[in-house]
């Protein structure tokens, strides 16, 4: 049994993040909240999401499993405003998800979740935090378009930065630690990742989030950031490049 | 002979509800004002346009037809903001309509109207008449967009519903009689349309519109709607689509 | 050595002017600021480009060139806003461009420029000068465009007409002398231009700036204008086409 009101932007918000990743995903409901653990067809990048039942505008559940197609929530979210409430509600006889905006229904059938296991997610620590506004990285990850398919992450005592190399033109974001919202750095470290995913990783998430990035050296990269008015969390994980130089 | 002013957004909606179904059209001129009758090129759906001389700024007219390709009005209002006036008048010796915007003159060859005969506009009663803002059928179109390639549309003495259904999703907008302008309904009717066609002319009424529609059971759909501030009327015509269940 | 601060909106102005003609140029970089001459691949048009040092927030230079990819400088601009201070330094032992925006640094390698050699400009002298807002210019190629691929700019004592005629239609600006800002006219002239070239120079005058168009019988028209603040100036000269009627 799952059955939830919940604002139009906190709904964006929780399928921005995953469909970055999968387009069909398996959200698992009981009565605290909803989770959701997913890994990218080709297996680089992971994403895990925790909503706690306060983040709706009313929860009601049982454990349950809801197997669902992301383009069709996004379907829904074109029809409602900011500040619109939709209605979701598990149809159980028919196996259906049942969406109301405003005077519309939308019915969907769900997605069978057989085959979609929860992925591990492994348990990292690495020996640079850096807290930064999602701006920023915004504005590195543009600055790196046109230059490379790769970045590198780099973090020391300093502050961090973000490059990318190509073969006649580079494009770097340097912040110090003045301008990161917090650093910790036993070591310097450096990892280079692919540009396409990491930069689908942070548009998904709303300016003026702060972004906290666990890096080490040719490492996986972890971001962590709240999501629904802090009532949610979302952790990425993204696989490193090995560099060839 | 025909020499006329008109406000550059009255021409706008005059030309969207044409050129929703036709590309060219033969459009009667006399001393009252300007009326149309078109039928789009798979004999789906109709359109009836009349326009009073009080819509213009300013009107002077004898008895003629002016045949004119509606993407050349459209590139003309292009170059005119809303509140331009808009001056138009036959070159009869030359055979064309001329337009001016501002400073720029646009001359264009006028499209022969032989073999552009009237349809005739039947005569239809319907027993059920649903009259609705077009915010609100703009709403339901949008939601049934990715469903299917039909729309339903219901009336019962209780409200109206647009449906579409496809094989594992429908989407539905109920208004139960509070949310409609007005509502006459002898009995329960249902009619199924194509909704590319019907989409189309939902979309070229304004926003604010009230649209009064006129529904019978598999039977084709009348939209009535008011233009240019009151001064002129339009009518669609679409015939249905015949349920296969 | 070249080292210089500028506002965003400045460089972009710069970018924009030649850009229309060219995706690599030369820049001639002295104590006293920036020259540029550049000739489009077809050898239809030209650019004369001069801007003060004084148009820069800072200013440093030795003589110097610079060959510079414009789409690279473009892809910066993007990473800034209006207001923006924009720093570029040449890196002479790496030869290249460095340029700085915010926290954000750009390297790219200068473009060999030899081969690239100043065009020489041709001191024309012509029997008709029009001086007018370069929105009316940008009003009558929105006109002129779905008519043909030509424009005939036409002076008289009475006032400037830009006229495009295609088969069927035709389309003309026609500004009477007290709607221009000046008007010399020695005696009636007309050339004939192609449209898309000088619709991507008019497109390339920021809106609100006054063009000066030098203009003769069937023989090139330049254009002059101000741009950075009337510290820089810019001469567009734009082969005629032969009329054949």
């Amino acid at each position: 049994m799952f059955q939830a009101k919940v604002k139009s932007e906190t709904l964006k918000g929780i399928v921005d993040v995953v469909s970055t990743l999968v387009d069909e995903a398996k959200f698992n409901v009981n009565a605290k909240g909803v989770s959701l653990k997913a890994v990218d067809p080709a297996h680089v990048a992971m994403v895990d999401l925790k909503i706690d039942k306060s983040a709706f505008e009313e929860f009601a559940a049982d454990e349950t499993e809801l197997g669902i197609d992301l383009d069709k929530i996004k379907e829904v979210l074109r029809l409602s405003r900011a500040g619109d409430i939709i209605t979701l509600s598990q149809d159980e006889d028919k196996n259906r998800l049942v969406i109301n905006v405003g005077n519309v229904t939308r019915r969907m059938n769900l997605v069978d979740t057989t085959g979609m296991s929860d992925p591990k997610v492994p348990n990292i620590s690495l020996p640079a935090k850096v807290a930064v506004n999602s701006e920023e990285l915004q504005k590195g990850i543009k600055a790196a378009e046109s230059i490379s398919d790769h970045i590198a992450l780099i973090a020391t005592a300093e502050g961090f930065e973000m490059i990318s190399e190509g073969d006649t033109d580079s494009a770097s974001l340097k912040l110090t630690k003045d301008m990161l919202v917090s650093l910790e750095c036993k070591e310097n470290v450096r990892s280079l990742f692919p540009l396409d995913y990491f930069s689908n990783m942070i548009r998904a998430i709303p300016s003026g989030t702060v972004v906290s990035m666990s890096i080490g050296n040719d490492y996986p990269v972890k971001l962590e950031f709240a999501i629904a008015d802090g009532k949610g969390t979302v952790d990425y994980l993204l696989a490193p490049r090995i560099e060839s130089d």
